[in-house]
């Protein structure tokens, strides 16, 4: 399969400590080797690195981790190749512009019979079924949508119901952003921590290092970071249910959903 | 204004040394300052790079130069802003998705009114008057050629139509690439040579170095690269006509067409 990561923060926030940790399960302490990449936002624009070769192998991986780039919302992503030859079109997260903002996706999971949805607006370059279904889901808001809606919840809510029509099909663990929320789905597996005031230390799990937030934030931040699996060994991180979606905005949840009928408790 | 850098090759090829010289430019021996980007095609995706500082001080930049990634198409530009603030947004190329190909373009010039041009499937991210000229070429590519056109030859002339409306709004020179084929369009200033069998020494105007492309080749490889201003000294660059298009494919031009009346020699 894949592992996912996001952050969610309400000041431009280092990922540098959650990425180093990731980084190591391309082909170190974890075997999803065949590519990865990450999405920085900058405003309505995301910056994206991809390399088609496990992280720990990457220059560019390298590279990113010591450009210690700061943003609001990330999107990372790092595969284990099931559907799609290993190569930089089949790369996550996958981006597309809507309402002249750029959109980012990335997925864990498999999803029987997306490549028969047809399509609208927006066209797979390569060939996994994750780019397919990011392609339907985005055309879906598109076409719902031409303008963004007015209440924000409208959308939060309509993304709701595409999840639960995708995760149908399959598994579904999913980050989405719009440049202005950020949206994790979880439907096996996904954890979430808010680091705030007052910060503490943390100390990664793949590699041997330890971070004191205390020196590096002021007491107002709120950072969220979303993972497939847990980062450190010294903090909680909550599971989400599987069958629910969760919007964050600049660090905290505005929008807890149930996707799935049966909802139960993530492992 | 910017500085534009090409290429188109029938083999992957490195831009490291043409990369190498323009750079300098951004900041060092010119004044194009305020950004960079480049876009190297793997198949029909693109994989960017950008950065919103100048170029000779960019981290990136300096990455991408020692990674000397190799490509048959590769667009770069170099900005000094006119319309629009610095910012990761306003910063070229741009690229798109079409037909399930990614599409990228960069600009040199200013157009006056292209903003009241109405925009179709595309949407401007930044607020530059160049991401608008691709937003509304791309949107009238698309609303034409919903699917790509049996005939290439077809959708180039169509280029060259819009191209000849968009240089009636001011300066346009413009590279494209569709992902298969390059397109440098000209309006005041581009130029280019094509390397090829026999390959001799090439020395950098802006930098010391000198490469010995016959230690570097193949004899069968056929390598153009375009420029806003010649690269090196002691070779010989094509002046572009003013207004006119040329289409590259695989290092060779495959079309030129003239999209001004009065089109004359490039200075």
């Amino acid at each position: 399969m894949c592992e996912l990561l996001a952050m969610s923060a309400n000041t431009p926030t280092s990922i540098r400590f959650s990425f180093t940790g990731l980084i190591e399960r391309g082909g170190n302490t974890a075997q999803h080797g065949d590519g990865w990449g990450i999405g920085f936002y900058e405003g309505r624009q995301c910056r994206l690195f991809h390399d088609p070769v496990s992280s720990v192998h990457s220059d560019v991986a390298r590279f990113v981790r010591d450009c210690d780039l700061k943003s609001e919302i990330v999107v990372s992503h790092i595969r284990k190749a099931n559907r799609g030859r290993v190569c930089l079109a089949n790369t996550h997260p996958f981006e597309r512009e809507l309402w002249g903002r750029s959109c980012v996706f990335a997925h864990n999971g498999q999803l029987r019979g997306i490549k028969r949805r047809p399509l609208g607006a927006y066209r797979p370059v390569g060939t996994t079924d994750s780019e397919h279904a990011f392609c339907w889901l985005l055309g879906c808001i598109r076409e719902r949508f031409p303008q963004p809606p007015g209440r924000a919840r409208t959308l939060w809510n309509f993304v709701a119901e595409r999840c639960a029509e995708l995760e149908t099909l399959g598994t579904f663990n999913m980050l989405f952003s719009d440049a202005r929320f950020l949206y994790a789905h979880c439907s096996t597996r996904l954890r979430w921590l808010t680091r705030r005031a007052p910060f503490g230390e943390a100390r990664l799990r793949d590699a041997e290092v330890v971070v004191d937030f205390g020196a590096e934030t002021t007491p107002d931040d709120i950072v969220t970071v979303i993972a497939t699996e847990p980062l450190t060994v010294n903090e909680h991180w909550h599971a989400m249910d599987r069958g629910s979606l969760i919007v964050f905005d600049r660090g905290v949840p505005v929008l807890t959903r149930r996707t799935a009928p049966g909802a139960a408790r993530g492992a």
